[in-house]
């Protein structure tokens, strides 16, 4: 059920001087910083193989990103499977009791369904669950 | 330069636990433990899309990976890229002052090359870098 890795999640305390660290040593171009004001990040990405790597910077302290970079420091943040259906990995989840963050799927960028599964419930990894909208091309 | 997410490891406290959750969530089946003694470490795998997920559990308290544990609680550990060249990559590395764990290359199963980027220099991420041997294939 789980397709491939979507995107790893990285939080920065600028998105500037880890994207070029990432350019400089790799040689990649992450993409223009996207600001999501509701979830107060500024974010940059870039592609590795089959996957994005999101570098994320919260826009202030309060937010669940600031919070965790005063609390973890810059790291990993959450892995993003994409799963071909997410209403029924949702099912078989809830039905062994696996601690949620979202119970039901939100719409995310581009139409795609996305819900966070909490750390306690996968072994200490924030781990978002993507389905994809155009699955069925 | 970096060609796609070789594996992640998560640092678990039970393989046995963490492969009954990830075998009754996603349907994935994690291969036999294999015991690395030199690292101090038991670790399953298994393969979600191009990539692995190798999930580790200390063979004792006072390894890496135990005290990691100690410190940090289970999660994350590390990311690995697989690289085509990784001793052009270490030069690039080196020539900009990135902190490694691994200033040269080991050999590591199968043959790979491998080579550990310190968290510090990595933005809070210990990253590991492949190189596959069969690359020329």
């Amino acid at each position: 059920m789980l397709e491939r890795i979507h995107h790893l999640g990285y939080a920065v305390e600028s998105v500037e001087a880890a994207s070029d660290f990432y350019r400089v040593s790799f040689g990649v171009e992450p993409g223009a910083p996207e600001t999501v004001e509701e979830q107060g990040i500024v974010a940059r990405m870039f592609r590795v193989g089959d996957s994005m790597i999101e570098l994320i910077e919260p826009t202030h302290p309060d937010s669940p990103v600031g919070k965790y970079l005063a609390k973890r420091g810059e790291g990993f943040h959450h892995v993003a499977f994409e799963v071909a259906d997410i209403e029924a990995t949702l099912a078989v989840l809830k039905k062994h009791g696996v601690e949620l963050v979202d119970s039901e799927p939100k719409v995310g960028a581009g139409g795609a369904l996305t819900a966070f599964i909490h750390p306690k419930g996968a072994f200490g990894v924030l781990t978002e669950l993507v389905e994809l909208p155009d699955r069925g091309r």
